[in-house]
């Protein structure tokens, strides 16, 4: 029996016998020739059946498939410069393992809602499945990428007795008695864990339960983030910079298939380099001036503003030193401007918004403790994150990196939940 | 000033003056010298501060200094072949960035129940710190071997509509007003993507709301789920074992530090070897009765039978084929005899019991449903599952291993609770 192969590996099979094992993705005919398009998760591939070389049933069998059948082809691998993938299969043998029912979704258009509904099925086809490959390579090399820096990987939990970000958004459950909340961030956690690791990162899911429609909001969504002690503003910038090039360079190189797919234009994505243009929060107030984009001192950019700054450049930008005032209640003042945090946004060209957001953490426990009260936090059930500043306390900077964002910009999908495998929003649970 | 480096590269920098950033572990005095233990997140390093050579407050600053002071030491890097790290400084410079107050975790003995409620400075003490080392290179050891053999990452939700393996130990939330239950197990999902991508895995948290006590469970716990398409139980055996050596290979080159640290004796670790030994249930059941454990045929394993089957080997074995009845629904019967799943666990030595559990599942969709049927499941919740059987189905299979348990296993931590960051069990909720 020929070896069986993965479509990914054809090339290094020219001219010899092959089986593979996968899914007809599309079929066309021409009365003598069936021409099979397979794929296998790993990629594609043309089988041509010629009816004169091959026994009447295997040929028959050919003509039986519907979309989504699972078939092992066995046949012979040959260059075939015309076709998107660089070869082709002369078909020799067929096994045919399930015929599929007819496939829901077809060439025609399909509504949100109804492919949304079919997700399962959906991830088959290959703009989704080339965005999740991508998603896929793009976490890995996030991981990669702190380990190489000399992070350790320390997953903040989940369920937790208090929150982050405030208390209006948070999905509660009840925990044996006791109130539980889902994690909107893991980053309190991860600056107990920097000062006893130095680096620290985690990467997990983290959730909001915020009753927003829009193509920005995801119910469950995953996020990086990495803390590090002994660092400020700037080694942060530094890093979230310094990573957003490592992983763009890793998916260009590993992921040139997928972007052809998604015919998504690499070019800016190419360009990318650190360090990134630097506005402060007043620099960049002006230039929407400029533009006349009309934003108050003391109010937050959205989606708009962002765009507008971002195209400025054509290039991802960092915008730093937000009023305290806009900002979580844990960022470090500005020494030489109290009004202002020791904070950065980065955001992404082409309209792609907010990818990460990072600050210097207070490290002092008197001007935390005040800023906890003027946020009308509960300072008990923040003990343990109090505690931190009595033991050894140290300067310490970090960030959060949403995936899907990331992954939004990088494959040019606008609506995040494209980009991970099955979103959940305000009004879906299902599948 | 002298470069600022890690402790983990000190034998880079033998000779040469340095900075250190970190916290006070420990201190000994003996009138004219002060011996500095510090740490770093990387690393130790003693420090010796000699009176004679120093300006007077840089030594009266040594004598000041508590356990967990965050300080920037400067000095020269020489070898110490006494030492436990092979080197240490001789300090000529020292910079306090915070005197710690007492530190509440000293030498002496501390109830579990005292040191969990202090987590988030527990990690910095030595032994909890190797441990956690330990689990992040394994984590990223399990997903760089899964992406080598050909594996997506494809995030199975956190939220669903449904549960896998019971419903009576689910932590339940309002979603939007909708029920959702967190997930017990992403395996559902991947049986979905395994079908879009070939091989696909999760890893991320999943969540049991078991009454359970032991120091084998765990509320919320990390879990790697691979699942192949076009493959049976031997090809998951397989795969377990040779994720397991990889694992083992990678910890034992990167980690050993902190086994040594651990007074871990990696003995039996090192003489781990693909393939394991491998027994069926029938076969364990008469291995048992050799060492006169009498376990009733259908009933399952626990604990004290894992210990004793492991114990046989010094080696983890693959007891494969136990009886359908007492298992999920979702479990392939063996054709030879449909008495029996064709399904399987790994059990560790040493008394480390389960750290894989994994199985062929049902592909077709009559036997499907029935089983779902027979255990009482509800057809409309599992409709998405259920179609995945109607296109292009085919023979797929995959399992779970709970990070905690194998970091457990390499370790030599009984108690789950240690091989977590932050544990979350019946009585845990904090910090």
């Amino acid at each position: 029996m020929p070896p069986t192969i993965a479509l990914r590996d054809l090339s290094q099979h020219e001219g010899q016998e092959v089986r593979v094992r996968g899914w007809l993705y599309n079929r066309r005919s021409s009365g003598k020739l069936e021409f099979l398009i397979l794929r296998d998760g790993t990629g594609y591939v043309q089988a041509v059946a010629f009816k004169k070389e091959l026994p009447e049933e295997v040929f028959e069998s050919c003509r039986r498939l519907t979309q989504e059948s699972s078939v092992i082809v066995s046949g012979s691998v040959r260059r075939d410069d015309r076709s998107p993938w660089g070869y082709e299969i002369g078909l020799s043998d067929l096994e045919i393992l399930h015929i599929a029912d007819e496939y829901p979704i077809g060439p025609k258009e399909h509504g949100v809602a109804f492919l949304m509904d079919h997700r399962h099925l959906w991830l088959r086809s290959s703009m989704q499945h080339a965005v999740l490959r991508v998603r896929s390579e793009a976490s890995l090399a996030c991981r990669e990428f702190l380990h190489s820096e000399g992070f350790t990987c320390v997953d903040s939990p989940i369920l937790t007795p208090t929150s982050c970000e405030g208390t209006s958004t948070l999905f509660e459950t009840d925990y044996f008695g006791q109130k539980a909340f889902l994690s909107q961030s893991g980053q309190l956690y991860q600056e107990a864990t920097c000062l006893a690791f130095g680096r620290s990162y985690c990467f997990g899911p983290t959730f909001r339960a915020e009753k927003s429609k829009t193509r920005r909001h995801l119910a469950e969504f995953w996020m990086l983030e990495p803390e590090m002690a002994y660092a400020g503003l700037d080694d942060a910038i530094d890093l979230a910079e310094r990573l957003c090039c490592a992983v763009i360079e890793r998916v260009l190189d590993r992921n040139r298939q997928d972007f052809k797919r998604l015919e998504r234009d690499t070019s800016l994505l190419e360009g990318v380099r650190a360090p990134f243009p630097r506005l402060t929060y007043d620099e960049a107030l002006s230039r929407l001036r400029e533009r006349d984009v009309e934003v108050k001192w003391g109010e937050d950019f959205g989606g708009d503003e962002e765009t507008v700054l971002a195209s400025l450049e054509n290039h991802p930008i960092v915008v730093h030193r937000y009023p305290t005032s806009i900002k979580p209640f844990y960022m470090q003042p500005d020494p030489e401007d109290p009004r202002l945090a020791l904070n950065f946004d980065v955001i992404a060209p082409e309209g792609y918004g907010e990818i990460v957001g990072g600050s210097q953490r207070i490290h002092e426990e008197p001007l935390l403790r005040e800023r906890m009260k003027s946020h009308g936090l509960d300072e008990s059930v923040f003990r343990w994150y109090l505690e931190l500043r009595r033991y050894g306390t140290v300067p310490h900077a970090g960030f959060g990196l949403g995936i899907e964002r990331l992954v939004g910009w990088f494959t040019g999908v606008p609506h995040l939940r494209e980009t991970i495998p099955f979103p959940r929003t305000l009004n879906r649970l299902y599948p």
